[in-house]
């Protein structure tokens, strides 16, 4: 169970209730009215637990768990042990989700200005706005209602922040317009000035950077990322991108809606990733680049070409995936034939 | 142009005063008294706007452009839309880089102590120094004139700030001597413990590390970068360096003058880059190592040997860059043939 | 000598005292009563340093060096200058780490918390805890004897710190428990909600994560690192892991003891790395993998598969290092093969 200390379980809740939260089915011989207290990992699971089987992965786990019930995909129905109630859905981690927060909602925060918070007078504050202790708003940024800002945030001059978007301990945001119900995690830099410089003998001459980061709606921003601001045109980060801890973007990137980039990835400037294209942890993408609608790039691969819709390269450099797997794939052979020769 | 939240143009100006300012030659035709407001991406710029070519790759967008005047090189001259003013450089980022510094240039700003930051007694500071709001500067630091602190910025006991240096938004700065005009963002982290440990049964003991950060003048220190101190010997940053967002340095690390290390690049302990080493982003450089003048790194290669003056590596393992890419290029025959015997 | 700035000496030291604390036998003409006034670098040091050898590629700065006396491994006391005083031992790293601390010591400090630090009255704190300016402890966080908040810290409610354990300026901490005798460096983020998030045609849906992060003692924590908190099941981090700066950890990742993870590494979410594991620099992680006792991973590797207990892997994909460096071998050769060809 979720350590009380942290998190506050309103449960119990009836089967049949959750599986409407997560429009599954119940399965066959389920007791529609039996309560479950908590959602569980499948190997921690008990009687009163509701748990969930999403990766193929961890199929032991499900036919060993004790868990009262589980969501789970029609294809793993089956195996199922007995006695444990099913959920049965296509999309058992989007189910879970839904029950997960049921169990766990959102805890209910007054809005309010800490004492020793410093807000600009000529700032303007939305209602039910919540700004912690020692964070700072400058002069004419614009809060929207129910934003909160934790302890010290930085908000600098102008900034733009909209509707219930919340900002994690020591955020800072400069140069930026950030949308609704976003959610910016602690430590993350967004609007510095980008790295923009041009060479002379007597040192490098900066280039003044005129853009601003723009930010759409229910984006996450993970700890400790920085996007810099734009150099003239603006950095533009799409509706529902998911961006994770130290992850770099430089001056003028552009992402589309819904991009993921995962932990430690970096996207050099000028490049452009087009809806749903996804950086998995540690790639790199080169300045000046296209990555197509839903392109992706495999972990840690370095990318110095556009990617065409729908694919996906790896490697270093990064090429087409299959191309990359069978590229593996000959030198596994070729380091068998070393092998075979120093043998024979 | 640049939005007045964030950014104040103080223009216009005459298309003669800006070749000036540029030390560009003016295009045949401009009438010299033209007046130019503002400056602008190639794109979006508009009759009164300055725009700029320094990249191959935006040729359409130039001889697209409505820009009223454009900074180009001589080669592209030729290829100016009918009407557009031409500014001909053979630096013409350069040139920008001064232009838009005219346009926007930084704001006259003045000095003073917020009521809420912490200046402990014995620490001196310099004519016209701005500390912001719960920043702390610790004893017997030296903040020279015209230096900025932002808002929550540490500079703790002993550390000595050149004049005009300005550091960013929650940085921290410790056992570190910093030059002047430096540039140093948010929340980078300057005189850390370096990771140093000796093996032990009982855990590792750690090695107290007794040396600084000594940081020259003009360098700029990006946003969440880590700059550890020395061990023993310092960790040192000549003067106009350029480190990226998330760079690392370890312990004992040595840089020349003018040395560019681009984002989530690292350089673990003991190396030593000598005058103008470039390395791209994502590189890794190994301990101990030498990269001689002018070296380069490309983007997210692995160092394990010296680089020689001049000389470009990459890969993983780095190898010279020409070598490198005949490898990649022999990887594509290999692919290729591995197709045809499939098909054959 | 270390800049009195910084450090604080407490020498000098009689040879034969410092013999004793670096558990070294004393080299034969030695005159066990000769003070040392400091420890320095190889290079640099004096007739009044002690120095020490611990890297073959120091030999030649040994045998040239003037330091008074110097910690050697006892295949190199041979080659000492004359006239060097030598504590021999075969852990010469570990005897000079000793030395090194009874020189500077880490300085007595006292108790206290700052005025302006923000302590919830619910919060429990142990005897001599040191609270410094600006920093923030919840509701029911638990903050155990002689442990160090710095400047700026934030400890979300109901965190559990154990004994000793230092936290440096801006740290944030939230849904953890920190056992004893920690160091969490500057800017670390821990607890932050993972990456966890379903897929949905009206966006991605979060996934509420429930666990904790779960810290050991003896553990140190980089600069500006990342861990974030478990989805259900916790993430583990064991006793006496160093963790660099830069450092990302994923969602219910589990370290065993003594695990060293260097600068800029990452290991994705429910990764196991039992004891002793090393994560060279930069290197990455794959998700669910399990590395085993001392198992090793290269710098810059990329993982995507298990290691068994001991190995090193390496390389992109990540493979046996051995096989990795046959590899390299076998492209070297392929290179000079198309050198010939072209030459003939």
């Amino acid at each position: 169970m979720a350590d009380p200390r942290f998190f506050t379980n309103v449960g119990p809740f009836r089967l049949d209730r959750l599986a409407e939260i997560a429009e599954a089915d119940l399965g066959g011989t389920a007791d529609p009215a039996r309560l479950l207290q908590d959602v569980a990992p499948l190997d921690t699971a008990q009687a009163d637990d509701l748990s969930f089987l999403d990766n193929r992965r961890y199929i032991k786990a499900f036919t060993g768990s004790r868990a009262g019930a589980c969501v789970v995909h029609p294809d793993f129905a089956e195996r199922a042990p007995e006695g444990m109630a099913l959920l049965v859905t296509p999309e058992p981690y989007k189910a879970y989700a839904r029950i997960a927060s049921a169990f766990y909602p959102p805890p209910k925060r007054d809005g309010g200005i800490h004492p020793t918070a410093l807000v600009d007078d000529s700032a303007t504050l939305g209602e039910g706005v919540w700004i912690g202790p020692y964070a700072i708003v400058g002069p004419n940024a614009e809060i929207a209602a129910g934003v909160r800002l934790h302890a010290h945030v930085v908000v600098d001059a102008g900034v733009r922040i909209g509707e219930r978007t919340e900002v994690m301990q020591g955020a800072t945001l400069s140069h930026c317009l950030i949308g609704r119900g976003c959610l910016i995690h602690a430590g993350a830099r967004i609007g510095n000035r980008g790295f923009g410089f041009a060479l002379d003998p007597g040192g490098y001459v900066d280039v003044p950077q005129l853009g601003r980061v723009v930010v759409g709606d229910a984006v996450e921003i993970g700890a400790n990322a920085t996007i810099d601001r734009g150099a003239g045109p603006d950095t533009v980060i799409g509706d529902g991108c998911k961006i994770d801890n130290l992850v770099q973007l430089g001056h003028n990137v552009r992402l589309g809606r819904g991009c993921v980039l995962v932990a430690q990835s970096g996207v050099a400037g000028s490049s452009k990733l087009d809806d749903f294209v996804m950086i998995a942890a540690q790639g790199g993408v080169g300045g000046h680049l296209t990555l197509h609608a839903k392109a992706q790039l495999a972990a840690k691969s370095g990318l110095m070409h556009d990617i065409p819709p729908g694919e996906t390269f790896g490697g270093l450099p990064a090429m087409p995936l299959k191309d990359y797997f069978r590229l593996v794939t000959l030198w596994k052979r070729q380091l068998k034939t070393m092998e075979k020769k120093k043998d024979g």
